[in-house]
C-alpha cells in the first residue's frame, strides 16, 4: 500500500483508539508528510475539525505555491466543508482511501480542477463500515444529517 | 443596524485589536447568538479558522434540525472552505456584511439552495479595505493566493 495512504489509516485508527470516528489524514508536499490529523468530533467537541481540517491545521500556515503541489490524503471522501478547504488552498491533488460509505462532492472538485484518485481501500472501508454500524447517529451528525 | 451583523462586526474589530484579519461571524437560531468568531490566522496560527469557522467551533456541536433553522452572518463572502461548511451542516441562510473586497462561491451555494443576502455594509467594507491596503500578502496567504 501506498506509504500515505497506510500514514492516513494509522491517524483513522489513532482516532478509533480515542473513541473518536476512525477518518484519518495527511498533507505531502513533495514527498514529505507536512501535517497528519483525525476526525476530533468526539475528541474536542468540534464540529470543524474533520480529518482533513485537522490535518490542515497541524501542517499550519502555508504559501500558496506549497499548496498548488500538496497532495491531501483521506481515507474517505472529502465532504463539502474539506472539498471547499482543498479548493481554497489550491490543492492540486486528492487521494481518497474510499467512497462507498460516504462520497462527498468529487465531480465538483473534478470541475473546478482538482485531480481525485479514488483507491477504494478494504481497511478504509471496514473502518467506517464497522463505525457506522454501530455509531449511526454520531455519524448522521459529522456529515449533517 | 441589524443587532447580529453588529455582532459580526464587533468579532472583527476584536480580530483587527489582536492583531488579526478583521473579519467576524456570529450563528444566530431562533432569534439567538448560539456561537460567535473571528478569523484567528495571526492570533492562532490557523489555517482553518476562518471568522465563520471559528463561530462554528465555539457553537460546538449543534443537531442538524438546529443548523437547518440557522442563519450565519459574516462581515464578508464566504470563502470556499467556510461556504461548504454551510453546506455540510445544511445552513439555511447566509447574511453577507459585503463581497466587494472579496466574493466566494454565492452562485454555487444558491445553486445547492442557501438563501444569501448581502449587506454591503460600509463598515465591513472599510475595515477589509484599509486591512487589505496595508497587508497585502497576509490577506492574500488568507484567500490561498
Amino acid at each position: 500500500m501506498d506509504e500515505f495512504l497506510a500514514a492516513a489509516i494509522e491517524e483513522a485508527k489513532i482516532g478509533l483508539s480515542e473513541g473518536g470516528i476512525p477518518i484519518g489524514s495527511v498533507l505531502v508536499i513533495d514527498g514529505h508528510v507536512v501535517g497528519r490529523g483525525h476526525n476530533r468530533r468526539v475528541q474536542s467537541g468540534s464540529p470543524v475539525l474533520h480529518a482533513e481540517m485537522d490535518c490542515l491545521e497541524h501542517a499550519g500556515r502555508i504559501k500558496a505555491a506549497d499548496y498548488r503541489r500538496a497532495i491531501l490524503y483521506s481515507t474517505l471522501s472529502p465532504c463539502d466543508m474539506c472539498s471547499g478547504a482543498v479548493l481554497l488552498y489550491g490543492i492540486g491533488k486528492v487521494v481518497v482511501g474510499e467512497n462507498r460509505t460516504f462520497k462527498g462532492p468529487e465531480a465538483y472538485l473534478r470541475s473546478r480542477g482538482v485531480d481525485i484518485q479514488v483507491v477504494d481501500d478494504p481497511v478504509c472501508r471496514q473502518l467506517m463500515e464497522s463505525f457506522i454500524r454501530h455509531n449511526p447517529e454520531l455519524w448522521n451528525e459529522d456529515i449533517g444529517e
